[in-house]
């Protein structure tokens, strides 16, 4: 009934795609679920309902018009989502390591055990403002009974070399003071009279209260900062501490973003009739650095041919991986496939998902660069970067989470998805008063609406054996939070 | 029992620390509670169980130890973490808007209302890959009956100038290209034989299916992204589909990190005794950047005077706001508070917050640019942060929700706390198999613990009245996601 994204089990995934969705349906008040020959999946539609909507409905839309789709007996030739995410992911490359500066190393992960060679804190000092004295002349203490002891100076954070204090005595400090030689406790400096030269202490608390001894946070020899670690404020904290300015950790992936299609303009260009604006390169590049990425804007890909195959090859070399998002399997523009395919091993295909069939993924060049081709379409191109990109910049960063955290939602109007798809909707996610999740579906899930995607917060996953949630039915919901 | 970081409403945080607390107690089984003077709140401690204990209890650890706690009457001086939060916020100034290109705004709150000039999509157009069409002329159109039609060319996106087509005539089109003149209609190509000189259509979708209209996603004239908006990849796909190359944004303010002590050496120095490496510019430096400013780490200030007050004034110039790390209020560092009030209206107190009571705020030089000062003790420099300047930036970045979103969790082990004294103590919250949340501190709150703050993953909030939390109980929990 739910898309499970965490789910990288590949091989389920077309087999479930066969399976009989007549008890999801009924148990959801569905009208009889639309008959499937066995083999096909995506069949002729009935001149039923669906087609004769007004405005067409998500569930008459084939996800796929190419031949493969079109020859119901070569559906085991689409891919499950999972098994083309699972290729994408094992190609991926981890890049090496790199050292750099703790503030630039905010948000990466550590590749280094970091051990200190020194003890945090370095010497004994004062945990809080008060007097440094010695535990046993102040047994007994209190405040009708206070004992009273002489104050032989005062040290501050900072200060060098320490006094030492002998029996009756007691010296004056500030959190952070090294504690004198001979004393054994600090006390808190609203335990006494606060005196100047001499001091009334109104407790007796044991030995080593409010001292903080050398080496209580991390002794020499000790991992500070260990493999794998998200570096956030606290870790900079705690690596310059131990002395580090620099840290070796996983670097951000390099990315190369292009857009291929002999209908783009760039964005400062008015388009002709027939054209449109790129913009693909920008989403894309804004989802990659947004995943952690570092992302080259490199636009669209020229027409002349020698031209495409150097900026490919230049890209490649640069790059850890090579995203281009072009309307490539629908002819027209094979020769960006031809050129792809001259540079390594390049497959195009069609993905059982909605929007976004026409999907490809290769590993070219010298170095085997893994290239993720998606659709031309803006809507089609982002939710396939949520799927499959995203999961991959995270391994290449080496988080343990690729995939964004799911809830189930209620669903607050019916959805309808095609049959043996993965569809995703966009949606707007809301706590629900009496507690959980409502979603809303910000479009209708079939055409490039742009403003409608902006003003989504969530991607709505619906299986693929499922073609109908009814209104109030559980659906899972991938929330987009920035940066999460 | 938990403390409400969300409510910003100031007037209620003094009163309540006056409440009689001997029910808390005596619920949890405490011992029979300390008995307060009625205008005493930090008073000498009892020589009970608190105090005996080896490891020092957070509940036996007074607050504060400067002259105002000291004398209870003056209790009414301490000011309340809320009241210190609101001066911040009412002082904090709303940066001017500026414009960038639309991939730097990425992460910001657009400043403008972005009207679009153009229809998108800019022309009607196919949806998906089939048969542009008459839908008059498909009229009852089945598998078995059907309707053959000829085939006059093929169009695919990008194209130009637009064929037309007459009755029982096809135009094969692609996703994403113009509709020829006469057609209403695309046929999928998985409802057809898709024949290339002639087509038979099985099914009789009705006028206008699988047909995008001029402006049906953006009509001229209409708000592309709104004022307020945060700019991601959707907002910025947009934008480029309108056309715009910048866009006018709130910007990241600029703030300078100083840290002030005579006991600092910079991290690239090996500490000679008694003195501690500046780790507060490094790492309040990062937890400005995640929270989406501009930070500039300006390191440790001289202890040179007319230095000292040169790049106090130099920062005041570029900086929205001026971030001080250092321990004013114990004395000894007085020369940074002085070369601070020479600049401008600055105060130092006590709030009533554990770690980090001693804190510092005005509006100083010509700009009257906000200067935080807080606890130069890292624990409480970056617990300050989270509490008065986080909120802060976001709301000089426009955001609406300025606080971190918090969550009851079941306590794992019983929390003390000191009475009259927001605690805040780094912990590890995780989820609880059977549903909510546990929680478990990762130190015991009273000390600098660099190594077990980089392990926490939120701080526990235990509000000012409470003195103790039972294993089981629920407490507030702030999670510190990175970028969150």
């Amino acid at each position: 009934m739910t898309g499970q994204m965490d789910d990288t089990g590949g091989s389920t995934g077309e087999s479930r795609a066969y399976r009989d969705t007549a008890q999801v349906d009924l148990r959801h008040g569905a009208a009889s679920p639309p008959r499937q020959r066995d083999t096909q999946v995506v069949g002729p539609p009935p001149t039923g309902s669906a087609v004769a909507d007004p405005v067409p409905s998500p569930r008459a839309i084939p996800g796929d018009s190419g031949p493969v789709a079109a020859q119901a007996s070569e559906y085991d030739q689409m891919r499950a989502v999972e098994r083309h995410l699972d290729e994408i992911l094992a190609a991926v490359p981890e890049p090496d390591p790199i050292e750099l500066a703790v503030l630039d190393a905010q948000g990466l992960l550590c590749a280094e055990e970091v051990i200190s060679s020194r003890a945090l804190p370095a010497f004994d000092q004062a945990a809080l403002d008060g007097y440094a004295a010695r535990a046993e002349d102040l047994l007994g203490a209190t405040p009708i009974a206070p004992i009273e002891l002489a104050v032989v100076g005062e040290s501050v954070a900072g200060a060098g070399a320490p006094s030492s204090i002998g029996p009756g005595l007691a010296l004056k400090v500030t959190a952070g003071a090294m504690l004198p030689a001979g004393a054994d406790v600090v006390v808190p400096a609203v335990w006494t009279d606060q005196g100047a030269v001499r001091v009334g202490v109104h407790a007796d608390p044991p030995a080593g209260s409010y001292v903080r001894r050398a080496g209580d946070d991390v002794a020499p020899g000790d991992p500070a900062v260990q493999v794998g670690t998200p570096i956030g404020p606290a870790q900079i904290s705690l690596l310059a501490a131990v002395g580090r300015e620099r840290v070796l950790v996983r670097p951000r992936p390099r990315i190369a973003v292009l857009c291929a299609g002999t209908e783009l303009v760039d964005v400062g260009t008015a388009p002709a009739p027939g054209q449109i604006v790129d913009v693909n390169s920008y989403a894309l590049a804004a989802a990659a650095r947004d995943a952690g990425a570092q992302a080259y804007r490199s636009g669209i890909l020229p027409s002349d041919r020698r031209r495409l195959t150097e900026v490919l090859e230049s890209q490649l070399l640069r790059s850890d991986l090579v995203l281009i998002a072009g309307t490539f399997a629908s002819g027209g523009f094979d020769m960006v496939q031809e050129a792809l395919a001259e540079l390594g091993e390049m497959r195009f295909g069609q993905v059982t998902m909605h929007p976004g069939p026409a999907q490809g993924f290769g590993r070219l060049g010298r170095d085997q660069v893994p290239v993720i081709c998606v659709p031309g379409e803006p809507v089609a191109a982002l939710v396939s970067f949520e799927v499959f990109v995203r999961p991959a910049i995270r391994l290449m960063l080496g988080k343990r989470q690729l995939f964004r955290r799911t809830v189930q939602a209620i669903a607050g109007q019916p959805l309808v998805s095609p049959l043996g798809y993965r569809q995703y909707l966009h949606g707007m996610v809301m706590r629900h008063p009496d507690g959980g999740y409502v979603v809303e579906p910000v479009g209708d899930g079939t055409e490039a609406l742009l403003a409608r995607m902006a003003r989504a917060n969530c991607l709505i996953v619906i299986d693929e054996d499922v073609t109908e949630v009814a209104a109030g039915g559980l659906v899972t919901v991938m929330p987009l939070l920035l940066g999460g």
